[in-house]
């Protein structure tokens, strides 16, 4: 059965939010027995909202800013669409109108991809914490900034130089102005604080303080104290009240949010019978927020299921290519490294990288090899194990060299 | 209206359960219209289970292992109950038998808390990943060996001593064989692996290799070569199969798991659409557990909102205590660093970390304060920026210096 979605808006995410249901459609169709297809785009130059609202079952609205965003969220609630979106904007702004709308309409308004990217965090606190009385959140909200901040950091780079290779990557806008004064932040610590605390918080509520005015020498300075530079958003409790706040602020080398870096997004969430949760992952991009726009139309559509599909036919597979560490010790005469290397290369194992060092009459050698089918280095080992020069058991343990995303580059 | 909740099992996560659900009932009827009440406790020794399912809406199973826990589960469903499990164990062997139990009785099995403590990986698989095409999940998965691992690297202790502390502290039991074997582990990427592909995937299945190997020496060997070490459950697509396994590996510092220490438990889930996302928390602890379980307990009894409730009537407090840094550069002369000292004392801003260094003529002050609330810390800094003395405006930032548990400790 076809499940019909308007799409109000084709810009980078709306477009990359297009190509991903394309892509998915018929898994989609498998898992859930509905076939979500797109009935109609509405943007400023094309398309009627009424005739899409129409022959729609479900609104995603992808056009940010506050008017005509708004007006048709609250015309589809009315007509009992269920609406997904991704605008910080409206709903820092006119939140409480599109709740009551929604609440009086009985409809749902999902808004996963406007706080995080691809970051679960309001489903985290609507579901995981339903009940838990949550003390505070803190999250680095803004990619841009945190990519900035990260790269002076790193390279001892000036805020202007840090903010020109942002925009060069793809990272900055080129008018950055929302990023950089941590006013983006704002919006979405006030949609956060409002469904973690259940307070009221408008935009207007939260005191924001940027990035701009960051030196290279606090960067330097605070390292010589063991700190990190993030800006941080925050809502916690303050005795009976709420505060919600946007600033840069260091963090000790324990915080959880300190070794987040480049353009992640991550949000801790505390509260006394978890502890803390943390919530990390990328927090820019057009796919990742679509990502994030097409787990709520799922969701809306039907409701998520408990229970794991009945099980597909895909063979379990034992022996898989894996990068190595491997400690010998050997004795310590010339020609051991040599004879060491010429066995692995033997069974197709290369090295990486080599340590030596010597232990009286005895030397160890620390090695990591490029991955390699487990089986083969196994028997490596196996041959390793009998060479006359080779004092104990060698011992190996795996390393997990890359990750994801260096892996697909 | 009352929802009545069958409990079994009464020992460290039950009794946490039981406690949770006391102090959270009235925030829970006020967000649900529903109170949901413990109808009952079965234990070994004491309670009659028909007794208890006849009585109850929805049944709880924290007792763990096979049986009598894979019996009570599949009657209670087949009376048309929904059942929230912790139970790894029953889970990774008797999957199949219970999801399609579950299914044949059209009923939820919830499991958040079986796999990750209070990380929500099943929510995030299921629901905000629903359209994913998962490539691969990491995780540390298990908070006995990551806090042995984690004490092995910091002090260099050997992995026997490393293990008594953990004993003594409360992270690993008397009888530690399951978690440092490997074997917990495994159980948890079995559940995790069968829903994030969707394939058939026995505890059985899982090879697995523990840490009770793993030298003082390989953990400091391998920091020469900027590697931490970790006890990992992998499951990735390869070719066209999937392998799933569990061994201590070694991590680059970049890598999202690499910063994950002490008792903690993450999980790294890979998609082309998503890049990465990564969720961490408590692995263990009792209030954890119950808390995931608490989460389930809700979600089974009510659909999850997709909305914030009305809105509370909370003050926004705008004026907190924080902990500051200051730059100030200052004329390089005697007494300088006495009255810049003076003036924040007399503002009630007491002074923790200070670095001072020469620059030509002049001098840099670099100073953390303790917390203190901003209107007289802003207040102290205006002091100073009159100072004849002061050659440039102050710079500040925040510190959030303690993570919750330190806070709250």
């Amino acid at each position: 059965m076809t499940f019909s979605v308007g799409l109000l808006g084709h810009g980078t995410v709306g477009a990359a939010f297009h190509k991903l249901l394309d892509e998915r459609v018929d898994a989609i169709e498998a898992s859930t027995g509905l076939r979500p297809e797109i009935s109609g785009v509405l943007t400023r130059s094309r398309g009627e909202f009424d005739d899409l609202l129409e022959r729609s079952d479900l609104i995603v609205e992808l056009m940010g800013g506050l008017e005509p965003a708004r007006e048709y969220i609250l015309r589809a609630m009315a007509a009992g669409k269920h609406v997904v979106t991704a605008n910080k904007q409206v709903l820092s702004q006119h939140g409480e109108e599109l709740y009551a709308a929604a609440r009086a309409a009985n409809v749902q308004l999902r808004f996963e991809a406007a706080v995080g990217g691809v970051v679960p965090v309001i489903r985290v606190i609507h579901e995981t914490l339903a009940a838990a009385h949550i003390e505070r959140v803190h999250g680095i909200v803004n990619g841009t900034t945190n990519f900035i901040l990260s790269e002076m950091a790193r390279t001892g780079a000036s805020y202007g130089d840090a903010l020109r290779q942002a925009q060069e990557l793809g990272f900055a806008e080129a008018d950055p102005t929302e990023d950089v004064t941590g006013k983006d932040a704002a919006a979405k610590m006030a949609i956060i604080a409002r469904l973690a605390f259940g307070v009221e918080v408008h935009l207007d509520d939260v005191p924001y303080e940027g990035i701009d005015h960051v030196t290279a020498d606090d960067i330097s300075y605070a390292k010589d104290l063991g700190l990190s530079l993030k800006l941080i958003g925050s809502a916690e409790r303050i005795d009976s009240g709420l505060a919600v706040r946007v600033y840069p602020a260091f963090l000790y080398g324990g915080h959880p949010l300190a070794s987040v870096n480049g353009s992640f997004n991550a949000v801790t969430i505390e509260s006394p019978a978890i502890t803390e949760i943390t919530l990390s992952g990328p927090g820019a991009g057009g796919t990742q927020t679509a990502s994030a726009v097409l787990g709520d139309v799922i969701s809306a559509m039907i409701p998520p299921p408990t229970l794991p599909p009945p099980a597909l036919d895909i063979e379990l597979v034992r022996d898989v290519e894996s990068a190595f560490y491997l400690y010998l010790e050997v004795a310590d005469r010339p020609g051991v490294l040599a004879q060491v290397a010429e066995i692995l290369g033997l069974q197709g194992v290369s090295i990486k990288s080599v340590v030596q060092k010597g232990l009286g009459d005895d030397a160890v050698l620390v090695m990591v090899m490029h991955p390699v089918l487990e089986s083969r280095f196994s028997a490596a080992v196996e041959l390793l194990a009998r060479l006359d020069f080779v004092r104990a058991r060698p011992r190996t343990l795996r390393v997990i060299e890359e990750t994801f995303e260096e892996k697909s580059a």
